[in-house]
C-alpha cells in the first residue's frame, strides 16, 4: 500500500493554554502536509529532487518532490482547491517536539472533481500499528479559479494519485 | 427548540491568502463560540461594561453570562474539556465582514462523560433557512484535570444543558 | 487630547502555553485595532446590528464607523497599506479575560505617505495613569495597488487624521 | 563574527490576505528561530547531533543542537523566558516559498538578566550583502518560574552565548 509520509514540524506556538497542540492547529497540521504532498512547487523553488522512496525524510539543502505533488493550485493558479468537508478523531494529546511529527496521507476517494484525503498522524519513530495521535479525512473540490465553478480531475492529475488510492480512513466514534 | 446565538467577530487575519475565511480558522470561531456558551465566566472578569468614553465609537456594551455556561473549564480549573472528533461541512466561502458572523449552537448528544455540540454558522442578518457558512459538529469529553481522567457530566451541568438538547446536524455528504 | 479608544475581543487562543496571551498575538490585537479604526468599512457591511433573537445573551449590538476610517485598503481596494515598522513593549503579563481590551490608538507621526500609528492596550476599567500591559508603534506606508509605490496621503485622509496626531508613544527600554 | 543561521519552514497559512507573509507572522518565524536556537532541547527528543559548522543544513533524520542551546525553559521549567520589548523592520515583502527562510541571530546585548536577540530573516541562497526581509531585535528577560522575579543568567549560559555577542542590529528608519 502506498502512502504519502510527509514531516511537518511542529511550532512551539501550536500549542494552547493547555501545553498541547490545539485541536484547531492539528487541521493546520494537516493542511501544511497536504500543501506539500499535492500542489506543484511553485515558481520561486530552487533546488528540489525527486524522492528516492516511499518514505521520506528531508535531505540535506534539497526538498524532495512527491509525484502527487501536481496541482497548479495556490493564490494566481488556475486551480483552487476548496475544502468542502473535514473529519477527525484525537486519539492522543500531541505533546510539543522539535521533531517533525510525520502526516501519513492517502486518498480514500477519488472522484470526478473531487478527492479525500485521509491521515495518519504519527510519531516520526512510531512503531507499526501504534495509535496515531489523529485521523482524520478532508474532502477537497477542484475549482476553476477564473470562473468558480468545478472542474473535472485531468488525465494527468488522475494518473499521478491513483496509486495512493485506497481504504478511507475508519473513524471509531462516527456512527451517530 | 432552543438554540445558542453567539455572535463572533471575525478577524482580518482569519482570511487566508484566497482572501476567504481560512478553513481551519473557521474551526477556530467555533472553539470561541462554544467557550463563550459552554464554560463558567473564570474569575478575574468583574466589570462586564465596556466604557462609553470619548471617543469610543461602540456602544457601552454589557456581556450577559449564558445559562449554558457552567462549566468550571480552562488552565487551573478541576475540569479539562477534551475535543474528541471534530466534524465540519463548509458551504458558502465566508468573506471578511466586521459585524460578528452568529454561530447557532445546539446538543446533538448528551453521554455519561461527553457531550456533541452542534453549529451552524450565519451571517447575522440572514433569512430563516438560508444555507450557513458551515456546519459541523465537535464531541467534546469531560477529564478530571487532577486524575485525566473521564468524569461524569454533574446534575446541575445536564439541567443547564438538556434544553439545548435536538436532533444532531444533518451533513450533507457524509456517508461513504 | 484625542484618542481611539477601540475595544478588541481576545481569543482563548491568544493565549500560548504559558497561559498567557503570547507576545506574537499581541501585535494582532494592534492589527485588529488599527484595521478597525483607519480602514473604511468594505462593501459587504450592511445591516451593522446583531439580532435579540430568541436565546440571544448579548443585547442587540450596533457598530459605528470611526471617524478615522477613511482609508480604502484591504485586498481588492486602491490601497495597500503597508507595515514598514513596529516596535513593542511589554509591560505587564496580559491573561485570558472574556471583556474585550481596550486598544488606545493616536497618531505619533503624519508624513507625505507614511503614519505612525501609537497604541497603549489596556483594561477596559483601568484607573488613568494605570500601566498598560503593552505599548507600541506601527509605520505604515501608503501603497498605491496597482503601481506598488507609496503614494501621498490624501487630503481629505489627512483631514480625518489630523486631530488623532499628538507626541509619540514613550518607550522605556529603547536607547540602545 | 559568529552568527546563528536558523532554517525556518513556512506555513501556507503564514500569508494574510495580501498574499504575503504578514507582519505579524513574520514575528512567529523569529519566536520560532530563537527558541530553536536557545531553548535547551525537552525530554521527548530521540536522535540529536551537535551541528558540524556554523551554516545549518538539516541533515536527513537528525536535528541539529546548537550549542546556544542550554535554556531550561518552557512550561514546566525552571525558567521562564519573557519577551519585554521587540522592534522589527520590515524591507521586503516575503512570498511563500517551500524552502525555509533563513533566520540569522546573533546577540546584541548581554546584561544581567536579560539578553537582546537580533535577527536578520534571509533567502538561503542570498547573496552576501542582500537586502533581507526583515530585520529585527527582542529583548528577553530570565524569570524564575517559581517565584516570577527576573533571575541572573547563570556563568554556563553566559559561556554558550558569549561567542555570539556583536553589535546591536542597526535599523533605518527609528530616530523619532
Amino acid at each position: 500500500v502506498a502512502r504519502l509520509r510527509v514531516p511537518v514540524q511542529l511550532r512551539w506556538s501550536d500549542m494552547d493554554a493547555y501545553a498541547h497542540v490545539n485541536n484547531v492547529e492539528m487541521l493546520r497540521l494537516l493542511e501544511e502536509a497536504r500543501i506539500e504532498a499535492f500542489w506543484a512547487h511553485p515558481s520561486p523553488v530552487t533546488s528540489v529532487t525527486v524522492p528516492a522512496g516511499t518514505a521520506s525524510a528531508r535531505p540535506a539543502e534539497t526538498r524532495t518532490v512527491w509525484p502527487t505533488a501536481v496541482l497548479d493550485a495556490g493564490p494566481g493558479a488556475q486551480t483552487s482547491t476548496l475544502v468542502a468537508r473535514q473529519e477527525i478523531e484525537y486519539l492522543r494529546p500531541l505533546g510539543y517536539r522539535r521533531t517533525p511529527v510525520i502526516v501519513d496521507m492517502w486518498l480514500g476517494h477519488l472522484g470526478g472533481a473531487s478527492l479525500d484525503v485521509c491521515y495518519e498522524v504519527q510519531d516520526s519513530d512510531a512503531e507499526p500499528g501504534a495509535t496515531p495521535f489523529a485521523r482524520a479525512s478532508t474532502t477537497l473540490v477542484l475549482v476553476d479559479a477564473g470562473t468558480g465553478a468545478p472542474r473535472r480531475i485531468a488525465p494527468a492529475e488522475r494518473d499521478a494519485w491513483l496509486p495512493y488510492v485506497e481504504e478511507p480512513v475508519r473513524f471509531r466514534r462516527r456512527g451517530r
